[in-house]
């Protein structure tokens, strides 16, 4: 079986783990279909009934911006299709996609245009971010080295090298080149569960992160916050990983209960824009930001709507994770994520809280959980990075030392 | 500009008549990207807000019969899309839908497994089509010349000059050759709406047609029926062309008023098994049939209800139009139907009849339009037929003679 396949068939069995019966449904960019293919054969032969790619075009999604004859028009989405791909995913259909894109494909656009799209098209998903969090169904977020890209993250070899050094690093962050990938995954999503049963046993109620970069921030964490990390369940109860590769645990902040100030470590690739050495001061959760590259994005970002600039999401990665060690920056956020600690502005997860029966409507909020139309990852951890958590009574117990798990 | 541009300007402009504001759905196979790309660019520059193409990929819908676990699975639909489009199309999106697949993509696959999916994925169409032949939006079809199709087109020739003459052929019937394209449809569309005038005018209760080849039916039309041709108007009042090319005027035979005999004269391509010399003797509306070629196939296509086996179309082509003086054989409905007059089995189009206010249910039904899950054409004209129009006071009036117009 050559790597393409063994990659199709991890992402079938341990991503998605397809269920026999069950309909999948592949979004992925057109250059990405020789993956598409051998993932559609692997869940055919794992019992799913249907699948349906749903193949994307980027150069048709940049001559929207080049040819577009009326601004107005941007704030129009392809509502029908998310609400059929939310109708799908509600009735238990899996979810794969794949990422390929030109990082910088939006580079001569106008940020203002690519803002109003995202900000319909965002609305448009708003159904079917739901049901995921919700833990509805089973998905996925791969990656494919498509010659764009590679030749992004490699600008200096010729672009059949690059895409097979991106396709080396892609495959070894992904567990390919074991002997038994299966068996890998469940290894390693077994060390990330510990790891999460750990943290949720001390509760902390407040992380504290430094490092030689500036960064000195207290994370305070929501009431009730949950720690999770590789594989999930859905409610249903069909264990899959929604991330390949993944090498973090992460929880719910909370969101008026931050405070300090903090570096970004690796640049944010955003819509298409390059967002690079960012510096976040926060008071009492709100976040006031300045990047010496793209600032105007960023601010934009944290503008969408009023908790746009607050946090949803903290994660920690060892320093020493492969991603890390690679010394790529894959310019995607699936992958450099997985390279560091790293905190989202935007909303939070809901399986990252615990839940009652009768929730009020407002209390999610009031016990910290931030609710905003984006959840943007940047990534905050380097070699240097020292962790601490604070329980209820005020002890401090160290979780990392330069960059690494206690 | 070159001829691909050229076609997609004139798909936007006569076939789709894009409006401003309005979204634009591309349904394709993923080898005919280049026409997507540009008709998408055409589109926007037409003021479409959204370009959504849907590309399929033949080798995925072939992987799921070759690895399908059950075959009980085939009755899965991808309703949830279906449902999404016709939610489009019924907010007035227009609807492109380009064919390029090979013709005997499906030849090795047992034709129950291929019956049995094609069942439920009409069933799933059932919302968009009753939208389409109710004209709430504009659309059209379109063809590609794909290596595929164009190999089994011209299997003499070596595969870049088969795709050549195809393109030639395609571009010819669809009037790309012309200095002004948009003009030469205008004229064309104004010969096929003057026959239309005249046969509505006329208001035949059957006709009579025959050939030297046995052919001797006479085919009653439906009480109300309505002669349409080239360009229609959707209900808002949008002029466009659904089918490039296009050179027929068809109505609605009554569904229980067909008696004699009938026989093909070109292959039907269904569902990527070919179907040859046909015979359908007629009575009362119903159909007894034997095909040399394919019977089993026909056989389970008329049996998929009960009224598969009746008339939903008689629509008359001269022998002389562009696509028959070509000589080829398309192997592809949309082409093949130009060039011959031709009868489809199955469910009739709603704008092919008049309508009152408080229609009752089953009135059209008595009235003679068919309903049925399918609506598949096949073609009975050739360079001996004869046609004769039967007003309701038995008056004969020769409509064809020897495949054209009198």
């Amino acid at each position: 079986m050559d790597n393409l396949s063994k990659y199709a068939y991890t992402i079938v069995k341990v991503g998605l783990n397809v269920q026999p019966g069950q309909q999948v449904i592949i979004q992925a960019p057109v250059t990405t279909l020789p993956l598409v293919r051998l993932v559609a054969i692997e869940a055919y032969k794992a019992g799913a009934s249907l699948v349906t790619p749903l193949l994307s075009d980027e150069s048709i999604t940049l001559a929207r911006f080049t040819n577009i004859q009326d601004e107005s028009y941007l704030d129009t989405a392809s509502d029908w299709l998310e609400n059929g791909i939310a109708e799908a995913f509600g009735n238990r259909a899996a979810r794969l996609v794949i990422l390929g894109n030109n990082p910088t494909i939006f580079k001569d656009i106008n940020s203002d245009l690519i803002s109003r799209a995202s900000r319909s098209a965002s609305k448009a998903k708003k159904q079917l971010y739901g049901l995921i969090t919700g833990g509805k169904s089973n998905w996925s977020i791969v990656s494919y080295a498509t010659p764009e890209w590679a030749s992004q993250v490699f600008p200096e070899l010729p672009v059949d090298q690059a895409v097979d050094k991106l396709w080396n690093a892609i495959y070894s962050a992904t567990r390919i080149f074991e002997d038994n990938p299966i068996q890998a995954w469940e290894l390693h999503n077994e060390t990330l569960a510990q790891k999460c049963r750990y943290l949720n046993d001390m509760d902390f109620s407040k992380l504290h992160i430094t490092n030689d970069l500036g960064t000195d921030i207290y994370i305070g964490l929501a009431d009730g916050h949950i720690w999770k990390g590789g594989a999930k369940k859905t409610d249903t109860g069909i264990q899959n990983n929604s991330n390949m590769p993944t090498e973090e645990v992460f929880t719910t902040p909370h969101r008026s209960q931050v405070n300090g100030v903090v570096k970004s470590t690796k640049p944010l690739y955003y819509n298409g824009n390059k967002i690079d050495k960012i510096t976040a001061s926060f008071h009492d959760g709100k976040a006031n930001i300045y990047a010496e590259e793209g600032n105007d994005i960023i601010q934009k970002m944290i503008t969408e709507d009023e908790n746009a600039c607050r946090l949803g999401e903290i994660a920690l990665v060892p320093h020493s994770s492969p991603i890390s060690a690679s010394g790529i920056i894959f310019q995607e956020t699936l992958y450099d994520e997985n390279a560091s600690c790293h905190i989202a502005f935007g909303t939070s997860y809901s399986q990252c809280i615990s839940h009652k029966e009768n929730e009020m409507p407002g209390e999610l909020l009031a016990r910290g959980a931030n609710k905003s139309s984006i959840h943007v990852d940047w990534m905050i951890g380097n070699e240097s990075t020292n962790v601490d958590g604070i329980d209820k009574n005020g002890n401090i117990i160290p979780l990392m030392r330069k960059g690494e798990w206690c």
